[in-house]
Protein backbone atom coordinates (compact mmCIF):
# COMPACT_ATOMS: atom_id res chain seq x y z
CA UNK A 1 0.00 0.00 0.00
CA UNK A 2 2.80 2.20 0.99
CA UNK A 3 5.20 3.14 -1.80
CA UNK A 4 9.07 1.75 -1.56
CA UNK A 5 10.31 5.34 -0.88
CA UNK A 6 7.90 6.32 1.99
CA UNK A 7 8.94 2.55 3.82
CA UNK A 8 12.38 3.62 3.30
CA UNK A 9 11.52 6.93 4.76
CA UNK A 10 9.57 4.95 8.14
CA UNK A 11 12.98 2.25 8.43
CA UNK A 12 15.10 5.63 8.54
CA UNK A 13 13.52 7.62 10.80
CA UNK A 14 12.63 4.58 13.15
CA UNK A 15 16.67 4.20 13.60
CA UNK A 16 16.90 7.70 14.14
CA UNK A 17 14.61 7.67 16.92
CA UNK A 18 16.65 5.07 19.26
CA UNK A 19 19.43 7.96 19.40
CA UNK A 20 17.64 11.00 18.86
CA UNK A 21 20.42 13.14 20.14
CA UNK A 22 23.49 11.55 17.88
CA UNK A 23 23.88 12.80 14.14
CA UNK A 24 23.85 9.60 12.36
CA UNK A 25 26.32 9.29 9.25
CA UNK A 26 24.17 8.21 6.49
CA UNK A 27 26.17 5.32 5.57
CA UNK A 28 25.39 3.72 9.07
CA UNK A 29 22.09 4.10 8.46
CA UNK A 30 21.56 2.18 5.49
CA UNK A 31 23.46 -0.24 6.82
CA UNK A 32 21.03 -0.47 9.50
CA UNK A 33 18.40 -0.27 7.96
CA UNK A 34 19.18 -2.23 4.61
CA UNK A 35 18.36 0.42 2.25
CA UNK A 36 21.18 1.53 -0.82
CA UNK A 37 23.37 4.01 0.38
CA UNK A 38 22.16 6.08 -2.55
CA UNK A 39 18.63 5.98 -2.43
CA UNK A 40 18.77 6.78 0.98
CA UNK A 41 20.29 10.15 0.75
CA UNK A 42 17.67 11.30 -1.41
CA UNK A 43 15.24 9.99 0.77
CA UNK A 44 16.95 11.52 3.72
CA UNK A 45 16.84 15.22 1.61
CA UNK A 46 13.24 14.75 1.04
CA UNK A 47 12.77 14.47 5.25
CA UNK A 48 14.87 17.47 5.71
CA UNK A 49 13.45 19.29 3.55
CA UNK A 50 9.90 18.55 5.74
CA UNK A 51 12.15 19.45 8.62
CA UNK A 52 11.72 15.90 10.09
CA UNK A 53 15.62 15.55 10.48
CA UNK A 54 18.75 17.87 10.25
CA UNK A 55 21.74 17.14 9.38
CA UNK A 56 25.04 17.96 9.22
CA UNK A 57 28.14 17.78 6.37
CA UNK A 58 31.46 16.46 6.81
CA UNK A 59 33.28 14.58 9.13
CA UNK A 60 31.52 13.81 12.58
CA UNK A 61 28.20 14.71 10.65
CA UNK A 62 25.08 13.01 9.55
CA UNK A 63 21.64 13.09 10.33
CA UNK A 64 18.88 12.90 13.84
CA UNK A 65 15.82 14.00 14.37
CA UNK A 66 14.49 17.54 14.38
CA UNK A 67 12.07 17.15 17.31
CA UNK A 68 11.27 14.43 19.47
CA UNK A 69 10.16 11.27 18.32
CA UNK A 70 6.74 11.53 20.17
CA UNK A 71 6.01 14.44 17.81
CA UNK A 72 6.41 12.59 14.63
CA UNK A 73 3.80 10.77 13.29
CA UNK A 74 4.07 8.11 10.97
CA UNK A 75 1.89 10.14 8.66
CA UNK A 76 4.24 12.96 9.41
CA UNK A 77 6.93 10.70 7.72
CA UNK A 78 5.06 8.98 5.00
CA UNK A 79 3.43 12.94 3.91
CA UNK A 80 7.26 14.17 3.88
CA UNK A 81 7.60 11.54 0.78
CA UNK A 82 4.08 10.67 -0.74
CA UNK A 83 1.30 12.88 0.66
CA UNK A 84 -2.29 10.73 1.37
CA UNK A 85 -4.21 13.32 0.41
CA UNK A 86 -8.12 13.53 0.91
CA UNK A 87 -10.77 14.56 -1.90
CA UNK A 88 -12.06 17.47 -1.36
CA UNK A 89 -13.84 18.22 -5.11
CA UNK A 90 -14.55 16.01 -7.82
CA UNK A 91 -11.32 14.55 -9.68
CA UNK A 92 -13.40 14.89 -13.01
CA UNK A 93 -14.31 18.54 -12.78
CA UNK A 94 -17.48 17.71 -12.77
CA UNK A 95 -20.13 20.95 -12.38
CA UNK A 96 -22.81 18.79 -10.64
CA UNK A 97 -20.66 17.07 -8.26
CA UNK A 98 -18.62 20.50 -7.13
CA UNK A 99 -20.38 20.36 -3.80
CA UNK A 100 -20.81 16.95 -3.55
CA UNK A 101 -18.47 13.58 -4.23
CA UNK A 102 -19.89 11.12 -5.95
CA UNK A 103 -20.19 7.81 -4.06
CA UNK A 104 -17.39 6.60 -5.61
CA UNK A 105 -15.09 9.28 -4.56
CA UNK A 106 -16.95 10.06 -1.69
CA UNK A 107 -16.41 5.89 -0.34
CA UNK A 108 -12.19 6.66 -1.84
CA UNK A 109 -12.24 10.17 0.40
CA UNK A 110 -13.10 7.85 3.48
CA UNK A 111 -10.10 5.50 2.87
CA UNK A 112 -8.16 8.07 2.49
CA UNK A 113 -9.56 9.31 5.74
CA UNK A 114 -9.16 5.96 7.87
CA UNK A 115 -5.76 5.84 5.98
CA UNK A 116 -4.92 9.39 7.57
CA UNK A 117 -6.57 8.82 11.00
CA UNK A 118 -4.34 5.47 11.19
CA UNK A 119 -0.88 6.69 10.63
CA UNK A 120 -1.47 10.09 12.15
CA UNK A 121 -2.20 8.43 15.51
CA UNK A 122 0.79 6.41 15.58
CA UNK A 123 3.69 8.17 16.44
CA UNK A 124 8.12 7.16 15.99
CA UNK A 125 7.98 6.81 19.53
CA UNK A 126 4.90 4.09 19.99
CA UNK A 127 6.63 2.22 17.36
CA UNK A 128 9.75 2.49 19.00
CA UNK A 129 8.85 2.22 22.66
CA UNK A 130 6.33 -0.93 21.96
CA UNK A 131 7.66 -3.74 24.05
CA UNK A 132 8.47 -6.72 21.93
CA UNK A 133 10.48 -9.39 20.95
CA UNK A 134 11.67 -7.81 18.15
CA UNK A 135 12.71 -4.56 17.96
CA UNK A 136 12.22 -2.18 14.65
CA UNK A 137 14.99 -2.48 12.19
CA UNK A 138 17.55 -3.92 14.70
CA UNK A 139 18.83 -7.94 14.04
CA UNK A 140 20.20 -9.19 16.93
CA UNK A 141 23.72 -7.82 16.78
CA UNK A 142 22.89 -4.00 16.57
CA UNK A 143 19.58 -4.47 18.87
CA UNK A 144 22.19 -5.32 21.61
CA UNK A 145 24.33 -2.22 20.64
CA UNK A 146 21.49 -0.24 21.23
CA UNK A 147 19.89 -1.09 24.10
CA UNK A 148 23.62 -0.71 25.45
CA UNK A 149 23.72 2.68 24.19
CA UNK A 150 19.92 3.15 25.54
CA UNK A 151 20.25 2.08 28.95
CA UNK A 152 23.71 4.18 29.15
CA UNK A 153 21.99 7.01 28.41
CA UNK B 1 -3.16 7.09 -1.34
CA UNK B 2 -4.34 5.31 -3.98
CA UNK B 3 -2.35 6.28 -7.38
CA UNK B 4 -3.61 7.57 -10.14
CA UNK B 5 -3.88 4.65 -12.72
CA UNK B 6 -5.96 2.91 -10.04
CA UNK B 7 -8.48 5.67 -9.81
CA UNK B 8 -8.78 5.36 -13.71
CA UNK B 9 -9.34 2.08 -13.43
CA UNK B 10 -11.99 2.71 -10.79
CA UNK B 11 -13.73 5.21 -12.87
CA UNK B 12 -13.47 2.69 -15.83
CA UNK B 13 -14.80 -0.03 -13.98
CA UNK B 14 -18.02 2.41 -12.45
CA UNK B 15 -18.59 3.09 -15.61
CA UNK B 16 -19.31 -0.14 -16.94
CA UNK B 17 -21.09 -1.16 -14.47
CA UNK B 18 -23.92 0.87 -15.19
CA UNK B 19 -24.50 -0.75 -18.55
CA UNK B 20 -23.32 -4.43 -18.23
CA UNK B 21 -24.52 -5.75 -21.24
CA UNK B 22 -23.64 -3.58 -23.41
CA UNK B 23 -19.92 -3.24 -25.45
CA UNK B 24 -18.52 0.23 -24.52
CA UNK B 25 -16.27 1.45 -27.16
CA UNK B 26 -12.80 2.71 -25.10
CA UNK B 27 -13.56 6.20 -26.78
CA UNK B 28 -16.76 6.56 -25.49
CA UNK B 29 -15.32 5.36 -21.74
CA UNK B 30 -12.58 7.71 -21.79
CA UNK B 31 -15.33 10.56 -22.46
CA UNK B 32 -17.16 9.75 -19.58
CA UNK B 33 -14.53 8.94 -17.31
CA UNK B 34 -12.23 12.23 -18.48
CA UNK B 35 -9.12 9.70 -18.63
CA UNK B 36 -6.93 10.25 -21.71
CA UNK B 37 -7.31 7.46 -24.34
CA UNK B 38 -4.29 6.01 -24.59
CA UNK B 39 -3.88 6.12 -20.64
CA UNK B 40 -7.11 4.41 -20.66
CA UNK B 41 -6.06 1.29 -23.13
CA UNK B 42 -3.67 -0.07 -21.07
CA UNK B 43 -5.71 0.63 -17.95
CA UNK B 44 -8.47 -1.62 -19.74
CA UNK B 45 -5.87 -3.79 -21.08
CA UNK B 46 -4.91 -4.38 -17.05
CA UNK B 47 -8.37 -5.09 -16.34
CA UNK B 48 -9.10 -7.86 -18.91
CA UNK B 49 -5.62 -9.49 -18.27
CA UNK B 50 -7.32 -9.40 -14.38
CA UNK B 51 -10.59 -11.13 -15.89
CA UNK B 52 -12.29 -8.04 -14.43
CA UNK B 53 -13.33 -6.71 -18.03
CA UNK B 54 -13.91 -8.32 -21.63
CA UNK B 55 -13.25 -7.10 -24.64
CA UNK B 56 -14.35 -7.40 -28.84
CA UNK B 57 -11.96 -5.33 -31.14
CA UNK B 58 -13.66 -4.02 -33.95
CA UNK B 59 -16.54 -2.27 -35.53
CA UNK B 60 -19.20 -2.97 -32.53
CA UNK B 61 -16.63 -3.65 -30.33
CA UNK B 62 -15.34 -2.22 -26.54
CA UNK B 63 -15.33 -3.36 -23.33
CA UNK B 64 -17.63 -5.07 -21.14
CA UNK B 65 -17.93 -6.20 -16.93
CA UNK B 66 -16.65 -9.80 -17.26
CA UNK B 67 -19.35 -10.90 -14.20
CA UNK B 68 -21.95 -8.93 -12.50
CA UNK B 69 -21.35 -5.62 -10.31
CA UNK B 70 -21.72 -7.12 -7.23
CA UNK B 71 -18.96 -9.77 -7.61
CA UNK B 72 -16.34 -7.15 -8.18
CA UNK B 73 -15.35 -5.46 -5.33
CA UNK B 74 -13.05 -2.06 -5.60
CA UNK B 75 -10.57 -4.34 -4.58
CA UNK B 76 -10.38 -6.28 -7.18
CA UNK B 77 -10.01 -3.64 -9.42
CA UNK B 78 -7.38 -1.98 -7.34
CA UNK B 79 -5.22 -4.81 -7.74
CA UNK B 80 -5.73 -5.57 -11.09
CA UNK B 81 -3.55 -2.42 -11.17
CA UNK B 82 -1.06 -2.24 -8.08
CA UNK B 83 -1.83 -4.99 -5.68
CA UNK B 84 -1.89 -3.76 -2.16
CA UNK B 85 0.30 -6.89 -0.35
CA UNK B 86 -0.20 -7.43 3.12
CA UNK B 87 3.59 -7.70 5.05
CA UNK B 88 4.20 -11.25 5.43
CA UNK B 89 7.80 -11.58 6.00
CA UNK B 90 10.34 -8.95 7.45
CA UNK B 91 10.78 -6.68 4.60
CA UNK B 92 14.85 -6.17 5.71
CA UNK B 93 15.30 -10.01 5.54
CA UNK B 94 15.98 -9.83 9.26
CA UNK B 95 16.75 -13.56 10.59
CA UNK B 96 15.48 -12.53 14.04
CA UNK B 97 12.40 -10.96 12.71
CA UNK B 98 11.72 -13.63 10.76
CA UNK B 99 8.80 -15.58 13.37
CA UNK B 100 7.18 -12.05 13.97
CA UNK B 101 6.89 -8.76 12.45
CA UNK B 102 8.93 -6.11 14.45
CA UNK B 103 6.37 -3.59 15.61
CA UNK B 104 6.71 -0.50 12.69
CA UNK B 105 5.84 -3.59 10.36
CA UNK B 106 3.22 -4.99 12.11
CA UNK B 107 1.65 -1.46 12.17
CA UNK B 108 2.31 -1.28 8.58
CA UNK B 109 1.12 -4.61 8.16
CA UNK B 110 -2.09 -3.52 9.93
CA UNK B 111 -2.78 -0.76 8.24
CA UNK B 112 -2.78 -2.50 5.09
CA UNK B 113 -5.34 -5.34 6.41
CA UNK B 114 -7.58 -1.97 6.93
CA UNK B 115 -7.06 -1.04 3.32
CA UNK B 116 -7.78 -4.63 2.11
CA UNK B 117 -10.89 -5.08 4.36
CA UNK B 118 -12.28 -1.69 3.34
CA UNK B 119 -11.96 -1.97 -0.21
CA UNK B 120 -12.87 -5.42 -0.25
CA UNK B 121 -15.97 -4.72 1.46
CA UNK B 122 -17.25 -2.69 -1.28
CA UNK B 123 -18.60 -3.82 -4.84
CA UNK B 124 -19.30 -1.84 -8.12
CA UNK B 125 -22.72 -2.45 -7.49
CA UNK B 126 -22.86 -0.72 -3.80
CA UNK B 127 -21.13 1.77 -5.49
CA UNK B 128 -23.71 2.42 -8.29
CA UNK B 129 -26.43 1.57 -6.53
CA UNK B 130 -25.88 4.17 -3.57
CA UNK B 131 -28.61 6.77 -3.50
CA UNK B 132 -27.27 9.67 -3.91
CA UNK B 133 -27.96 13.57 -5.70
CA UNK B 134 -24.98 12.57 -7.75
CA UNK B 135 -24.25 9.46 -10.02
CA UNK B 136 -20.59 8.16 -10.22
CA UNK B 137 -18.72 9.79 -12.98
CA UNK B 138 -21.64 10.99 -14.73
CA UNK B 139 -22.29 14.47 -15.47
CA UNK B 140 -25.93 15.93 -15.89
CA UNK B 141 -26.41 15.47 -19.41
CA UNK B 142 -24.75 11.59 -19.27
CA UNK B 143 -26.51 11.15 -16.15
CA UNK B 144 -30.38 11.80 -18.02
CA UNK B 145 -28.97 9.45 -20.56
CA UNK B 146 -27.94 6.56 -18.02
CA UNK B 147 -30.99 7.04 -16.73
CA UNK B 148 -33.22 6.55 -19.77
CA UNK B 149 -30.92 2.94 -20.37
CA UNK B 150 -31.65 1.36 -16.60
CA UNK B 151 -35.24 2.57 -16.72
CA UNK B 152 -35.57 0.94 -20.14
CA UNK B 153 -33.66 -2.00 -19.88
Amino acid sequence: MLNQTAEYALRAMSCLAYEPDRLMPTNELAEITKVPPNYLAKVLQSLAQADLIVGRRGVGGGYKLAKPSEQISLLDVINAISPVERITACPLGLENHAGRLCPLHRRLDLAAKQTIDTFGGISLKDVISERDASRPLCDTGRTAQVEMTINRG
